[in-house]
């Protein structure tokens, strides 16, 4: 790439540029300036490295911008809060042309337009390998942050949506990569790609959760095993989970029948469908789930409780019972 | 390094434990939870890549964390606000230990200690090449923050403390990497890299120039000369710099004496000084300078005038005007 860092700079500033409210002083500046807000602020952050989290060329740089804005709103989301401003580190490696560049922050300032908020600021550099580090800082109404510490014996554990999808169209993607496109350009492969490549943050739902009186929650970033042992783990507590009940994203049978895949352990362990996970005391979960089909018609499912004790027990078909192995996407693995 | 992510998140979280003021939700959860603050937010972020703007074996992990916490608050203290919260993404290379990690992150903390502020959260990584990005979340009184585009034809240009020491340090540091540590032993060397490798942001400095009414401002971060053409371009306006008037690093002309080096460069190009330089109007310099040196011991300098136009010119000791180009630290170089 042959921009110099001044010449990146306005590129970016241009395709952020545009009526930002709230904003005092935005891109361009030594830091941005916003206006305050009565509510508490949630901050977030999350990295995406080449070769860890994508490959340039196989994701295109718009969906890697709005999927790096995506993730960190879920994050927002699983707090029962709403997203209001993003700020954007990108370090670009020599192959990076700056086409790909703009791509990338024209996919930021949509999913910014898609959620509500504006992005404001952040930094460049080059490196060796390209890494994209997004922080967004939201708000949520006073005590209404829903941590993964409050889940208790008897509460019943929900997911939105379906599970399985993302890891479903990672192989999807892979294949087609690999030249077996012909087989996997069917409408559900593009259907599971797209969940892949631009996930979607459940911010209204994550409202409705907490607003339905949600003991805990988080975002199903690792896949349901891994996430779920986390929130066990910072609720002290332990999960019963039915493995027959688990949402499993549509698609994936289809997929079952073409590679060697499993639907249900990519819900369990594949990772990235950045749907919702929670805790409802009982009587919580029917309000819930009316709340959440009236206002996003997105499906709202009980897949099991918390029980007293530790750990995850997978409760199978036949009523046999398996402790649930805590393992999913680990970036140092 | 050996650590999986859970151990690595489980020895950073033991680092950053403590009390903190405004926080709800800290360190470990999907995002942080702060209380809310009557005043408006400043916000900004930076990224240091190994390479790029340091190297493993040459700066320590403790200065390192500290730094990059550093150069945050300094663009926070460019605005006139202070720091409150951070966030820490970390992306390691497999050089790098565990032990490495745990002191960057020490680093961190003294740096958030120092400032008064609490790190929040953050995001770990496996990568190829080490990439650090943390953001800091301030607050500045409202309609008191000072961008860089409010100065005008007949203010005056200060700047605190003096130019060059880092650039100077860096060299110091380089040839002491070369083994030429002998001569580079003395005490004005060592003050030297202590400014290049533990910088300290000029936080209440920037408060001060902020209420005696700057029109403008920023931190020195890529040298005098192409920090100062940003102003001026910022601003609609022009700048003459008196090169005599410049206040240069002590130290600066013993290296002078060793290396191949000119003070002036080093503090017109060098960078990384993390100074404030401002725009006053003429009235407020004294004040301004009464009450820096009253409250923090700081010098502040006067060193030349906003002019109508544009571009800087350089004003030599024997009355000589040269365009002063804006050249200096450029990571995309």
């Amino acid at each position: 790439m042959e921009l110099t860092e001044i010449e990146l700079v306005r590129g970016i500033r241009k395709v952020l540029s545009g009526y930002a409210p709230g904003v005092v002083v935005g891109v361009g500046d030594d830091a941005a300036v916003v206006d305050p807000r009565p509510h508490p602020a949630v901050l977030t952050t999350d990295m995406l490295v080449e070769g860890v989290h994508f490959e340039i060329g196989v994701t295109s740089a718009h969906d890697l911008g709005h999927k790096a804005v995506t993730v960190n709103v879920s994050d927002v989301a699983a707090m029962g809060g709403s997203p209001r401003f993003g700020l954007a580190c990108l370090a670009v490696s020599e192959k990076v042309e700056a086409s790909w560049v703009m791509e990338l922050y024209g996919g930021m300032r949509q999913a910014a337009n898609d959620y509500g908020m504006t992005i404001v600021g952040g930094d460049t550099s080059r490196a060796e390998q390209t890494v994209l580090a997004v922080t967004v800082i939201g708000e949520v109404a006073a005590g209404r942050a829903v941590t993964r510490a409050g889940a208790r014996p008897g509460d019943v554990l929900v997911v939105t949506g379906s599970l399985g999808g993302s890891a479903g169209g990672l192989r999807v993607a892979r294949a087609q990569h690999g030249k077996q496109s012909e087989v996997l350009s069917s409408e559900w492969g593009r259907a599971l790609v797209a969940l892949h490549e631009r996930p979607l943050a459940r911010v209204g739902e994550g409202q409705t959760l907490a607003a339905a009186g949600a003991t805990a929650m988080l975002d199903l970033s690792d896949g349901l095993a891994l996430d779920l042992a986390r929130l066990c783990q910072e609720s002290g507590a332990g999960a019963r989970v039915r493995l027959e009940a688990i949402p499993l994203t549509e698609g994936l049978e289809e997929l079952r029948g073409l590679m060697d895949v499993e639907p249900l352990d990519l819900a369990l362990h594949g990772g990235e469908d950045y749907e919702l996970l929670a805790a409802l005391p009982k009587e919580a979960v029917e309000p819930a789930r009316e709340a959440m089909r009236e206002r996003f018609r997105t499906p709202l499912t009980e897949i099991g409780e918390i029980v007293a004790g530790a750990g995850v027990v997978a409760v199978g078909d036949d009523g046999s019972e398996d402790p649930l192995e805590p393992k999913g996407w680990d970036h140092f693995a």
